[in-house]
């Protein structure tokens, strides 16, 4: 079981999602601010987001309302059968009821976002605290009782508003 | 659970697969003849196809070798997302090796064979025996179990050979 | 996958089961005589059983109707905490609703009609065809896929009155 | 999905689990100070605990061993084939490694620790904070996510000593 990471970790500071393009939502970057983020880094045609990950974060979702999921479609292989068209209906049909962003595909066969993180492949599961800063980088599966602990370890936490007393327009949020 | 049906039914005689396209392989229809065959019919961005429909399908090939596996991609929405393209990506990732038949687009939203054999939607499972004759046709989930039995009873049945006592070039094919 | 035998398995003729007991039900053996059977042979205390073999079997009851399906307890192990009584409790909790007989313990560790038919441990798995031969022994899990299929094998098997043209007394019983 | 109580809630305070004996182990109550403790209620033939509950609590063990776990046998029905005896070999053929005490029975159909925590069947979860405080009481089946949440809450928390910056021999205890 991977364990989270100091919020304090320098090389992983303000968080950044290269998006082209958000999948039937306005850009959702500013309500995350303050918040506890999941970001489902997955490809459409990757079995285990399918039978896995995707599953996995729609039940965080029933089960854990105050976090709040992302999508990030990171496509490196079957470029032309992962466009935004392929990906609308994939969405529709797997009734995924949250904000998704296109990685940037800078013309290199790995997204921009996927390459900024090292990620390794899909699905890849990102945490990001109530400040923004990503505390867990897990890739293949987490068991349920590992992402629920980390989440509820993540919520107990304050934000930086509490933590240092007044709010910030700077921190805690999810740019691209 | 759906009952087989009788061989003679006669509104159910010789089978047609009407493919415009056998994806990674040959059109195997020489091949099946004398063979009980399982039709499995799907679309590729079905949730209930790749969660249900065809894992089963590969635990029936991993189980019974002697079924002849094929596929029916039998688009009827999302065209644009599940064309042939698409299609070989998907079948890569999820490592089918069975044959693929795309079922004819003539222009209607509903293909050709899915037309002809009246199916409600996917995933379908159409079971023929080995006069080439349909005897079951279910929609939607069918257990394990259940399937078995029927692929059991239809194994169990002797081929046009032997029941009539001679080889026939003319029976027991899956033909397009 | 292991494979049925042939029914003239001269080694594997009449069927008995040795029971002490038949818990909840009258000795159901005369009820038998024609049917295909399927004897789930189990322990109240063994994993195996209880996760995989009997939720098995229920789901052949619910799925095949015409398969007669009995359960023998043969206790090697744990014998005062497996006993009528608590056998009895256990068979209410389960909800299991099909006969079951206790296999007789004359001293030895093992009982008799686990000896007799030389069965490596539980759950197994027999099926006897409607002449009384037995057909499978399985040691373990096998997929429903597999049973289902074994079990529509044998459902399309004559009974001996059909095959030998004429009702008999002495054979397709299963005996104690 | 229950939420966790404050931890001062009155109606709740010092931990009792009043055991006859415990199963293979020392009383582990000593140990338990400053820990997160999950208690899990159940009895040997319930279904809903074999299939679920005592599952869950050895996922829990494998992915959060700051997490103590221990099982209290509350039988309140079959009586007489739950017994010490009986319960040994339950645990012996389940794995179950860690501490099971047997709730006390005092002459009433219902156990005693049954009855102080008004437990409504098993199986029921209870899960006590490094305080000794009794935060959650779930009956029956709990999401593996939700269970996560809820201990990750719980170990982000300061024991007594840490809040109030003393160590102290009488909080934090489960005692019987």
């Amino acid at each position: 079981m991977p364990v989270l990471q100091s919020p304090a970790d320098p090389a992983r500071s303000a968080i950044e999602l290269d998006a082209s393009e958000w999948v039937g939502h306005e850009t959702p970057l500013a309500s995350l601010r303050g918040q506890v983020v999941l970001v489902e880094v997955f490809q459409m045609l990757c079995r285990g987001c399918v039978s896995n990950g995707i599953p996995q974060v729609q039940r965080v979702r029933q089960t854990l309302p105050d976090v709040a999921v992302v999508g990030l479609h990171s496509v490196f292989e079957h470029h032309e059968a992962q466009g935004p068209q392929s990906l609308r209906a994939f969405l529709y049909e797997y009734r995924i009821g949250f904000p998704v962003a296109i990685d940037r595909n800078d013309g290199e066969s790995i997204p921009v976002t996927m390459r900024a993180y090292g990620l390794q492949g899909t699905p890849s599961t990102l945490l990001f605290d109530r400040a923004g800063q990503l505390r867990l980088h897990a890739f293949g599966t987490v068991s349920d009782i590992a992402l629920g602990a980390y989440l509820g370890v993540l919520l107990s936490e304050h934000g930086p508003e509490q933590a240092v007393g007044a709010p910030t327009e700077t921190t805690g949020q999810l740019t691209r």
